[in-house]
């Protein structure tokens, strides 16, 4: 099965979401080939001891969509692993910041390593929150 | 209240643990001046869309204690905030993998910048799963 | 003096070329609010152990363009200074590989804290050879 | 030849030195397994357009050694490339600051990627000037 097949069928909920998404509440929107959006509401039980969202939660949604950005141009038979990630936080996010949509896209995809870029920001207010990079490493999924 | 008295008191329970911590299952356990080390158990309720424990919990381990340890060097009177995160992930973590130990050093804290250092292992195979730095602006908090 | 026209001074020659300029052979071929553009040629001079161009060169190229796109928003009266650098390398260089072309762009310039992205490709075959993001401080500059 | 043989040919002098090591000004000075240092000297031809040492000759030294120490782990038969780099530049470096050393430390060496840490100093004042990561992918080279 295709990286893009694969996704496309998590988004059209023929997979089950996968835990975390239930536990940190965030979700998988869209998905083209080098291109992938999740979308996740804001809430108190991401809060850090300073009263605002958590640098991990940004950082989550970073990973999901670099990641899933990656997969989606792998054809089938290729597997990969997130070996590094980057993230740029550039202003607090509170509950009351409501959805941010965190839209990432490959840059790269080599044989044996591949990278991506994404930005998170919020839909009530258009403006960026993080934005960050990721280095994956490609290889063979076993038949 | 200087960094470290702040970290002290929320490590003897005096105030109570930010959400994020229930919400993902991790918490402070060690805190001294430059070093902060927090402890989190792996569950199924990390997982990814792969089967494993999701790189957020990873990032969200090392942002905890990075922060942590530069904060316990600030003085009464100074705040930080994390602008940048920077995550190596060379091992998957599952549910059985157990505790996962995130150990944390201050570099350089200066007047407006610091950075940090941490190291993420298991506590039953003594392996590391992850490491990272950070950068976070450091700034006067209002009297 | 604001950091466009120090800029726009700097490409027009009104300033001497920076000596690391000379050194490794680059120079700043654009600016404009938010976007600048470096131009390199590749050469023996540059060249690793390993019979290609250093990671360096990529390296000082992006730091170059990034740290210009932040100052060409600066008014006059702030500085700044890049205190992170985050570079992905995805292809190899050679002497013959030619001009180098690195446009970075700004993506948030606050009161303290801006970041910066970009993108390293050769002009004479299009590709991509590195990306790269920046963390840098923002400070109010000596009257 | 394993990485350590050659990196302790290099040092012995039986390879030239590269051709960027005299660009810039720097040299191998110690190699053993898992660990790599370089030294350099700071000079006016490595300067920016704000008089201080450029951040790119910062992220030269930082990547020779970082790939040095990786490359001191592997065996005849393996190769590397760098594919990420992340600098952390907390201290302005200037001509009459002298000798800066750069040691570097392998975190993670598998079979297909890997991880390093390393930190600037300058000798004579033995403070911290700069810091970071690395990734590398790990490959099988030609027979």
């Amino acid at each position: 099965m295709s990286g893009i097949d694969f996704l496309r069928a998590l988004l059209a909920g023929r997979f089950p979401p996968p835990p975390i998404a239930g536990t940190l509440g965030f979700t998988l929107v869209r998905v083209e080939p080098g291109v992938a959006v999740f979308e996740g509401e804001t809430g108190e039980h991401q809060y850090n001891p300073l009263g605002s969202i958590h640098g991990g939660y940004f950082a989550t949604l970073l990973d999901s969509a670099l990641g899933c950005a990656v997969m989606s141009r792998l054809p089938a038979g290729r597997g990969y692993t997130t070996t590094q990630l980057n993230v740029h936080m550039v202003r607090p996010a509170f509950a009351h910041t409501g959805t941010l949509r965190c839209e990432a896209t490959a840059l790269h995809v080599g044989r044996t390593v591949a990278t991506a870029e994404a930005r998170l920001t919020a839909v009530g207010d258009g403006k960026l929150y993080a934005h960050g990079t990721t280095t994956c490493a490609i290889f063979p999924t076993a038949p």
